[in-house]
C-alpha cells in the first residue's frame, strides 16, 4: 500500500489508481465531483472493507474542497469559501437545531504548520455560556464551546483523553476537530479542507500520531476538519526518486539525521491566518444557520 | 468591610488594619515576617471563622514574596527569585515524591495583563506522558501534566468545569493554578506572587469571577499562585479619594460609561513575560528538586 | 499652565477654560464642531501666538474625531470610521495626485499602548517600488513608501533623524507621522484620533520626547496622525485630587518610586488593533482616493 | 555554472567540486577548516577575478560555522556558539574600539524563515544615544545602532536605498547586516552561520534579490552575517533528480504553478529564535569585547 503518509482520501484514492493501473476497479469506493459556490468539490465514499483497506481509511464520507481561488484573491473569495465550507459542513453534520457542539482546535499553537486547529478555535462565535445565563437573548443560538486543546509535549495528555474528559462534562451532541493534515501533492497545500465524518484516526499523518477522536472513543459522532498545510519532505523526495525510475524507496532512509523537514509555502504565517479563518467562519455559519458572515464578524469583534 | 477589590491577603490586612485603627486586635489571623533568598516574605495565616470574616478569605495560608529585586534587574535575581518561590511553594504542597501534580494557567492569553498564567504554563515541565512511555528515563519523574484553561468567554466553559473534567481524568494528587491577581496597591503592582492553599475563590478579584477551584469542587487540595498584574482604576480612584478626605466613594459611579480601565506599568508586556518565567521556574523546582536551573532551562529549551 | 501631559489640542483648550473661567476669551484659538460619516468632530486652529502660548501647542490646525461608535461595535462602524477620517485628513493634506509622500509609524512595537504607529504603518498601502517598477501597471498611483522608525531605546537613532534621513533619499512631498499620544481625559482613551498639520513636537506627551518631526527640521509638511492610549497615571491622579478640593499637586511626587503606570483598557491589545487598522485604512483613502475599501482590503491581503 | 541558488561559498565550492571532478583545481580559491569552541570553521578566501567567476561570489573572506552542537541542545551550546561566532566576527571586523556600527537586520519580520534579521537586530545591544547623552557611563563603549529595515514590499524602498540613507546620517566605521540565506543543502539548514567581509550581493539568494550592500554602494565595509533558513523546494527536487541520473533539469520547469515553496525544519519558530539570539549576542560580545554573556543579558533584559 502506498496509503502511507497522506491525510486526504481523495489522495489515497489516487494513489491507489497510479500503484494499481487503469485496469482494476476500486471496489467499496464511491467518488462524486461538483462545484459549491464556485469551488470544486470532490466526495468519497469509503463504504466497507474493502474499501477501507485499499483507501488505509475508516469507513466514511470525505469531502474535499478544492479553495484554489483564495489564495488568488479572486473577489469574494473569503465569503464564497466560508459558505461552501458551511454547505458541505451541515449536509455531514445533520444535527438538530439546538444540539450543543464542542470544537476543539488540534495541533500546536507554537508551530506554525500546526497551528490551524488552535487558530481556527479562536474564531469559533463561543455560546454555550450565553446560552446558559443569558436565555432571554440567547435562547434561540446553539451552545457552542471550543477549546484548543495543546498537544502531548505540552499537557502530558493526549488530544483524545482531554477531549474525552471535556465530552463527558459538556454533553455534545458533536465534535468538531480542527486539525492540520499532511498531503503528499504540493498541489493541495494550504489549498485544500478536507471533512470527514470518521473522526480523526492517529497514525495516518505526519509523525504524532495522537490517540483517536472518533464515536468509539468519544461516544458521540466526529466531525473532523482538516487542512493540508505540509507536505513531508522525505515523502516528497521518494515519490520523487520513484517519479524518476528508481523504484520504491524508503522515506526514512532520506537524511536519516534530519528528521522534521517539512515543504511549506514561504508565507505559511499568512496561509494560516487565512486557512484557519475560513474554517472558523465556515463552522459558524453551518452551526448557527440564521446569521450571515457580517453578524459573525460583528459577534467575535 | 473594605476587602472588596483586593486578592492579596497581606493587603486585606493592611485594609483591615487602616479601617479598624490601632487599638483592635485581629483576632484569627496570624502573620509572620521573614526573608528567602534576599527577598521579603510574609505568611498570613487565616485560623478560624474570625479571620476568615475580616479579611474576606477562606481559612488558610497566603504566603506573599515582594520580587522588587527583580524589576531592578539585580545580578542573579531571577534564580534567587525562582529558588525563593520553589522553597515556599515545596513548603505548601507537602506531597510524596512522585504525586502526579496538574498546572493550570488561567486567564485569557489575548489579554497582555491577563496572561500570566498561561505563559506560566508554558513554561512548566510536562513530564506526565514521558513517565508513562519511557519509565526506564523518566521513571523517576514525577508525573505533570499542564494546561492554559482559557476563559468564559473562549471556551463556554468556566475554568472550574474545566478543571475538574481533567481532574477526573487525569487523577492529580493536587492541582497549581496560575492566575493574575488584583491588588489595591500600586507599589505590588507585577512585583508580588501570593501562594495560597485555599485554592480559587471566585469574586475576590478585579470582575470575571469564576468557579471557585478548591479541595470543595475539584476533591484534591488546590494550591494558588497568584500575581497581582493590574489595579482596578476605579478602585484606585475611590482609595485616593478617601485618603484626601472625601469619605468612602462607591468605585462603580465613577466613570460610569467606561468599565475595564486598569493602571498597569507601561511595559506589561516585559513585565508578564518575567514574571511568567519566574513562577514556571519556581513550580519547576518545587516540583522536581532534583534538578537546577540549567537543567529546567535544558529540559524546555 | 494646566497644559502639561496632553497632547490633544482640543483637552489643551478645556483645560484653559477650567483654569480660567468662563469669563475671559481664549484669543487667538478658533473652534468649529461637526459631524462626519456620524462621528464628532472638533476642529481647533491655533491662530497666532497668542493661542499657541495659551494652549501650548504650535500655531496650525487640530482635528479630533471621536469614534466612539467604533468601540460600540456599531453596523458599518469601521467603514464609517475609516472614511471620516480620510475625509478630514485629505482636508488637511492638500497634496497634487501623484506627489510621493512617507508614512512613518512612530512608537515602540513591543510596547502595547505605544504600538499603533507600527501596527498602522503595517496597514499602508505601499506604492512607491510599483510605480516605478511597473508603471504600466500602477503609473495612476501615488507613490507611497512606509516604515515603523523604532524607539531611541532600540535603534540607536532619534525618529527625528532616522525619518530625516529617509525624507532626503525618498523626496515625498508629505510626510504622515502616526504615533501614541497621552490624553489627560479616560473618556478619550482608544476612541478619538487627532490629525494635526503641526508635525510632532517633542516633550508633550507621555515621558519619552523625542527630536521633532516637523517642516521646519524635515523640510516638508508633517501630518501627525495621534491617538491617546494611555492616560498617566500619576497625571490622573493629580487631576483627582486638584478635583477633591486638594489644590494643584505635582504629579512627579505620587508614587515616586513608580514610574511609568498608565491608565490604559484591559483590553489594550485588540483596541490597538482595531485603532490601528482604522488608521491605516484611513491614510489608504485618503492617499488613493479612487479606492473603495473593498479595494484597499485585496491590496493589502 | 551551478552555483546559483546558494548562499554559502562553502557549498559553491563543493558544487564547484562535483561539477569539475577530483581532476581540475580550484584556482583563484584558498580554503581552510578549523575548530572554534568546538564548532567547525571554514575559511574560503576568494583571491582573484578566477575565483571569484568559479564559485559566483565576490572576492572576499567568508567564514562558515557549524553550529551543529545548537540543535542538540548539548550543554552550554549557546555561549560556546555565541563566543565562536563573536571570535570570528572580531577577526573579519578589524575595527578600532570605539568606531561606531550599524547593525541592520535584512528580511520580513513576518514571515518565519525570513525573520531571522529583523529578530538578532532586537538583540543587539544599542548604545549610540547612551554615549551621547550619558557618555560618563557609557563614554567607554562604541556608539552602536541598530534598524530592522523591513522589505521592499513593506516599505517601497530597497534595502540598499534606506541603509545608506542611514549610513549618511550614523557615518558608522563599518556595517554589519544579518540576513536569511538560502542554502541547497538540507544539512546546513538552521545549523550555520556564515559571515562574508564582502557585504550582500543581491541576485545570489532564493529570489526576492534587493540592491547590493556593499562598500560599493555604502562606502564603508559592509560584514554580512548570514543563515541559511530554507532550501528552494524546486531547487531541491531538481538536485535530487540529477542525482538520480535524469540529468540538468531546470528548476523553474518543476511545479510551474507554485512558487515559493520551501524546504525547513517544521519547528522553524524555535529554531530562528535560537538562531537570532546567538547571532545577536555573538555580534554584541565581538562589538563589546570587555562584557561577558552575563552583561550583555543584564543589558538586554
Amino acid at each position: 500500500m502506498l496509503n502511507r503518509r497522506t491525510d486526504l482520501a481523495v489522495e489515497a484514492r489516487e494513489l491507489w489508481e497510479q500503484s494499481a493501473g487503469q485496469t482494476t476497479a476500486l471496489e467499496g469506493v464511491e467518488a462524486r465531483d461538483g462545484t459549491r459556490e464556485g469551488f470544486s468539490v470532490t466526495t468519497v465514499r469509503v463504504l466497507d472493507e474493502r474499501g477501507s483497506r485499499a483507501l488505509g481509511k475508516p469507513v466514511g464520507t470525505y469531502v474535499t474542497l478544492e479553495l484554489s481561488g483564495l489564495l488568488r484573491r479572486e473577489e469574494e473569495a473569503f465569503p464564497r469559501a466560508a459558505r461552501a465550507l458551511a454547505a458541505e459542513l451541515s449536509a455531514l453534520l445533520k444535527l438538530p437545531d439546538r444540539a450543543p457542539v464542542l470544537v476543539v482546535g488540534l495541533g500546536n499553537r507554537a508551530i506554525t504548520p500546526d497551528a490551524v486547529g488552535p487558530l481556527a478555535a479562536g474564531h469559533t462565535m463561543v455560546t454555550r455560556h450565553l446560552v446558559e445565563r443569558a436565555p432571554e437573548h440567547f435562547g434561540s443560538f446553539r451552545p457552542v464551546s471550543a477549546l484548543a486543546a495543546g498537544v502531548l509535549g505540552t499537557t502530558g495528555m493526549e488530544s483524545g483523553e482531554l477531549v474525552s474528559a471535556l465530552v463527558e462534562k459538556v454533553e455534545p451532541a458533536c465534535v468538531l476537530a480542527v486539525d492540520a493534515l499532511a498531503s503528499r501533492s504540493l498541489d493541495r497545500l494550504c489549498r485544500t479542507v478536507q471533512l470527514a465524518d470518521t473522526g480523526i484516526v492517529p497514525g495516518s499523518g505526519v509523525g504524532n500520531s495522537r490517540a483517536a477522536l472518533n464515536r468509539e472513543t468519544l461516544g458521540v459522532p466526529v466531525i473532523a476538519v482538516g487542512a493540508p498545510t505540509v507536505v513531508d519532505a522525505a515523502t516528497l523526495a521518494a515519490d520523487m526518486l520513484a517519479g524518476a525510475g528508481r523504484g520504491e524507496v524508503d522515506p526514512d532512509t532520506l537524511w536519516g539525521g534530519r528528521e522534521g523537514l517539512i515543504v511549506t509555502p514561504k508565507d505559511i504565517d499568512a496561509q494560516m491566518a487565512d486557512l484557519a479563518k475560513v474554517i472558523g467562519y465556515g463552522i459558524n455559519l453551518a452551526l448557527h444557520p440564521g446569521l450571515s458572515l457580517a453578524d459573525v464578524e460583528m459577534f467575535l469583534s
